[in-house]
């Protein structure tokens, strides 16, 4: 296994994951069209099972075990999209998960993960004494830790949704995705490169959380005191070693929105295209709709995608 | 034009609205199939252009116009789907479309026809009232009027999102509609039936506006004195003198649920399923988890309409 995941390892992913997840369609709506000033298609990732990309990678990276590794299971450390994907994708192929979540994480996502048949492990909320749970557990178990993020399965994975999308919109000038550890713009762009090197690639983050932007304009990895956001899908405070050589190789540039340019993109995609988005799939429909974005001149057809629809709905976000 | 709408209408209908309408997406979910015991087919006309399947009945009766009638315009009263369906399909044709509307109606909805183009005018809101005002602009002005659903070009035409699901679907051994003055159901039982005659129709109605329930079980035509619900697209008070002959010769049984059913099942879709139906459409959803129809032997696919995602985002629903 190479350490760099390359635009062949999102064709041989899409292969492998192919009975697994679901092929989503491609939504379109004039009414954004017009607010953007040119053609956007959405990737509907919100409808992949689990209710997010992170089934891509997830499904990926455990169907790559061999049978020996695969009978120990899997864990990983994740409070959100990737512990439900990661549980989901294991109980399909029959073999156990562990997910080690904060004691105080919500309760709602704790069900949805037992829901998937996984083991729930309690920590401290600290990366470090997560990362040490996860450590103990590999060492009891044999389990094969799968991050969120930052592991070359897990990037060719995210990258086989910007592969559907293309193949379906081949006319795709560039396309707008999400970052919070980067691991679904590395895999985009990995796909997008290679499907057609001149397609362009633009991150979007909050202005709460910009990790990415902040590494960009300095060169190298910045890491962020405090990231906060109602973009809970995006609260890294630092881009990954493995995604940030591939961001920094192929994302031309990333753009920042507010937390009230995320919650009415939000409240519009609900509107008007009547999908149940996650605030961290608006902040790449937010970039489409800024000032900044549409003063791009060309980009006739742009791809975005719309990364998940786990929303908690005891509350309105506008 | 004959008075009564056949199966041979509704494949004319089809091939006249085709060019304009969307072909909408069947959804499944693993999730709801589990609750329902059987596996279900959401047809995504929440979706279709305008927010719901008004509009394939809406652009079936504009598009049929001659071009002396068309130049003249439509006339509707309308505080709902159909006025939002009527107004766009009319400013598609580029004819002018009058939409009467109570001087309570919400302002969302009222800007969401201005929005299409249409002109509104306010009337009474009694039924009287409103009708007394249709008929005054039609004598103004020789506009054609399109009532919402005692129609037989718009029963025709929501018959065809009928069609499209046995299409795609075609082992679907029943089909479950919302019913309001019942032109969907009508439109729906005669594609089905045309389709193959052993499909099963069934209906679905919220406790509070149950005409077509109580008109079934005494036989004929029931007025109701009050219909309420939070289904908004459904409170008729008595289903129509077109459609109710269809809806006596083809439906098998009309399934009443309670709001609660309602609210329960329209979050179950929103967080399950990603997609923001509105109310009238979980009325259908809540039947098919609903203890009687589970109850029903064999009827291994069945089909539900999610008619419609216009909903006010200013609050939650439970």
């Amino acid at each position: 296994m190479s350490n760099l995941s390359t635009y062949a390892d999102v064709l041989t992913a899409a292969e492998r994951i192919r009975p697994f997840v679901q092929r989503t369609p491609v939504f379109t709506s004039e009414t954004l069209d017009a607010r953007a000033g040119r053609r956007l298609f959405f990737k509907g990732e919100l409808l992949q099972k689990s209710g997010s990309f992170k089934y891509r990678g997830a499904t990926n990276a455990v169907r790559r075990l061999d049978a020996d590794a695969a009978a120990r299971g899997v864990v990983t450390h994740s409070s959100g999209n990737h512990g439900q994907a990661l549980a989901l994708a294991a109980r399909t192929r029959g073999i156990p998960a562990t997910i080690v979540m904060p004691a105080n994480a919500s309760a709602v996502k704790s069900a949805a993960i037992a829901g998937y048949g996984a083991k729930i492990v309690e920590s401290g909320p600290s990366l470090p004494e997560r990362e040490a749970k996860v450590a103990e557990i590999q060492a009891a178990t044999g389990a094969a830790y799968i991050p969120p993020f930052d592991h070359p399965d897990v990037i060719a994975g995210q990258g086989t949704a910007a592969l559907e999308l293309l193949q379906d919109e081949p006319g795709i000038a560039a396309l707008i995705a999400p970052i919070g550890g980067g691991g679904l713009i590395s895999g985009f762009s990995l796909a997008a490169k290679g499907f057609n090197p001149t397609i362009r690639i633009f991150g979007a983050e909050p202005v709460g959380a910009s990790a990415a932007a902040q590494s960009m304009a300095v060169g190298e990895r910045v890491k962020l005191s405090v990231a906060t956001s109602i973009a809970d899908g995006l609260l890294a405070n630092y881009v990954g070693l493995m995604t940030w050589p591939i961001i920094a190789a192929n994302v031309e540039r990333v753009f920042t929105v507010s937390e009230e340019d995320i919650a009415n993109a939000m409240r519009l995609v609900w509107e008007r295209m009547k999908l149940l988005i996650e605030p961290s799939a608006a902040v790449g429909v937010a970039v489409a709709l800024s000032d900044e974005f549409r003063a791009l001149p060309g980009l006739e057809k742009v791809g975005i995608v719309l990364c998940g629809g786990n929303v908690t709905l005891d509350k309105l976000y506008w």
